[in-house]
């Protein structure tokens, strides 16, 4: 049974990810740290998760419970995570880190842990995500070249950008396998005589409406047939199992650094 | 039983009104009618709609028939189109009209037929489209106040227009029942810093990728769900039945100017 | 501005309902109430409602509050809503019943209230399924004796029954549009040597996976065309939005008893 | 240039097949041929396939032209088959086989060529299908044991079979990712208190309706997030865009038997 720990285990990400844990095989929440100054410091953390008491407190520090966890799941912010990390490295322990926004700097500090340490690091941990990337460059190779290829994205009403981060890395992991610039090929709407489809172009289609949590799909037509590549979020729990995932499997490996790719054998 | 001429019986449109007359209810196909300078002339209008020989030759001008039927479906030119329709009209005949292209003058002396006549005209015959015209409409009386409504639509490569004039129709119909301005409320593409969805727009996500006929997707979202109207065309036999469903229908009709929302009583 | 209670504050739905009614435009909750024995009697209904503190307390009784609103929502149990319902009639309140389970002697005490009282009573709230139920009338009567119909629904891994009930009332509404008897014309599965399809009947289709709140889709497929209509539920919140919309429409009624299809005049 | 000779050529396939070489690139028809007593011997390839004249006359023998093509195209019948592959054979030419229903005797026959020539068999020569096979091996390896799996497939009224030969393909490739055995987890309909759903089960939903030429999609729906693969074919032309590029792929290659997951580089 490989020991977790949480960092923000008070917040939406922390919460959910006690939870999942909750829920996997093989792990098992042994720890929970929040912020010194949350209100939260010495609540159970089961409550929190929503899953029923199970004896976990909350504590203020991950030194304080260093002994108790064998991969620490980090979702906060750069600075703390870099004193966790620090934390993790010194004491044996892996990471699994979901924090973004590290400047140029902070980068360096973070990833000089990976001689000592197993650490994960992915912009997305959505095993379905990850995997659709996987998918994506299959159809590429295989259809790519007979086939128009377009990529329809949906969001909720307050996304404030368009496509997607999500749609444009599946427009490049397309992009790459077929040797195109996306910055050259990809159309982000049509109006108007648009003319008959340019063939090594790709097209983005996006709608922002209601409460969408997060559509994809990736088209791939051709004369007589479709291929579509379709992943839809219905929650952020989707990020906290590919975590739980990734902590899992680092437990196993030797020093490095990793991303969700090896986690899931996909490269 | 209900008498059914066509006119360009040899053309694509027209094999497959002869195909649709013979799969329909309540009518039958009593005459063929092609320009006098085609080399289909005398053939079997069976054979040309690939449904066996029905003995129906194919003439040169609906005068040579004007005895033989009750309707005549018309999907030819507009100087055509006006020749036919003073025939049927002296004959005492009724005719549905699937040509398009009348300048104004031409469209004068084809109106003043419905004194006498009845004569269906239609931009688009398909049941479906009109159906979701209408559907569209009691949608958006109900939940358009309430949700963000965004149009999808997909065509194969070779259309050189965007969206499609189907799309644009029934974002007409959303913006006509809301009070609302297509013109100032369309957005036809998403790019960049976009900011949140602005609560009146109606989007239009558009693709163009291999042989798609034709889809099209209206969805109203709220906060906790969605409405979806879509319609999906497969072959142009949507709109030859529903031209014969016209047909059969503006047979019992007084004298007068119909359209498929008359014929589907969906006014 | 109309004065809302809520029964049932603390419940997932009494929240949902608090929710709702702030993000509601001329309506405002005024009260909310729990069971006595409840341990959030006192507690903040904004705080609950996860909207920030709101200054509504939480109360143990409609009668405590009568003089404060204008109309109730309840959805709780049969015999406390007998309770609110006499108490809403006695003081000239109307009232919004989502509860369920009723039996026979208890529905005659419920609707001898009508006499007095604007009352509302639907089996499902939901505005979208609602119109989806009024979309499928029109497409049934304009497409349905030309098409193959079927239905299809997804939920989440833990439902234990199959069809959904929406689906069944779905097909049922079909039904009653073409004379069918849905017992006689339902198809629940295919498997093996089926044979062609037959014309009438009407098919049903079901998926069971992850956790899908809801999906359905009932498709009428003809030649060359097909025409869908999608319901898409993402959170219980479609039933609290549609159960505040019709407390306000019935805030303007006479005494009676009305259903969602008053409320949104789809009948 | 590599030089195709398609047999059977005024049959629906054989006229696919002429139009199908006629796009694609790096190919040329040069030779097509019927059965002798077809009343087509003599006719022109090129407006058999609705693309032209081209000036290839139809022949009534593979003999007949055998200098003039590198690898033959032949979906006929088992006999015909067995006597053209003799003469490719023979001539050391390859053959791309889309002929099915051969008992064993001819099998053997058959496959004893593969010591002397290049020949591709499959059951399904569409890239896209054979694609998804792939991508249904990924998908199940990377979520299989975390999510449901669901199979929905939509077909014509007239089909007389369910679940589709190439559902249950691909249901067969995911049992077999996952080490279960189709026939005893495979679910083909829910009706009634069905109870929660089953963990290892693989349930199939089958739509009949209208003219759809064949829908297929696999879900893969864990907590949070859910992925599908989906294939939609419009045409015939699919199987002989996938049979012309084998034939391109085959001329390339050492005597032996190939199938489509060698030709697409997926194995």
């Amino acid at each position: 049974m490989i020991r977790i720990a949480v960092t923000g285990a008070s917040g939406r990400m922390g919460r959910t990810l006690i939870e999942a844990c909750a829920h996997a095989d093989g792990v098992q929440l042994t720890a929970a740290i929040e912020h010194p100054a949350s209100s939260m410091i010495g609540a159970d953390a089961g409550e929190l998760g929503g899953i029923g008491k199970n004896g976990i407190p909350v504590v203020a520090s991950v030194e304080d419970v260093i002994e108790q966890f064998d991969v620490l799941i980090d979702f906060t912010a750069p600075v703390a995570t870099l004193a966790n990390a620090a934390a993790c490295s010194h004491a044996g322990k892996q990471i699994v880190i979901g924090t973004t926004g590290f400047n140029d700097e902070q980068k360096d500090v973070l990833l000089a842990n990976q001689s000592v340490m197993a650490m994960c690091m992915a912009s997305n941990y959505s095993v379905g995500v990850n995997l659709c990337f996987k998918l994506l460059e299959t159809a590429s190779r295989v259809l790519g070249e007979d086939s128009d290829i377009e990529v329809y994205e949906a969001h909720h009403r307050h996304k404030v950008d368009a496509p997607s981060g999500t749609a444009l890395s599946m427009g490049q992991v397309v992009a790459d396998t077929l040797g195109r610039d996306l910055k050259e090929c990809a159309v982000y709407g049509r109006e108007g005589q648009t003319g008959a489809r340019e063939k090594d172009t790709i097209g983005f289609a996006t709608v922002r409406a209601g409460d969408i949590v997060g559509d994809h799909t990736v088209m791939f037509a051709a004369e007589g047939e479709r291929v579509e590549i379709t992943h839809k979020a219905s929650s952020r729990m989707s990020f906290a199992r590919g975590a739980v995932r990734a902590a899992a499997w680092l437990n196993e490996q030797k020093p490095g650094l990793y991303d969700m790719q090896d986690v899931l054998d996909l490269k």
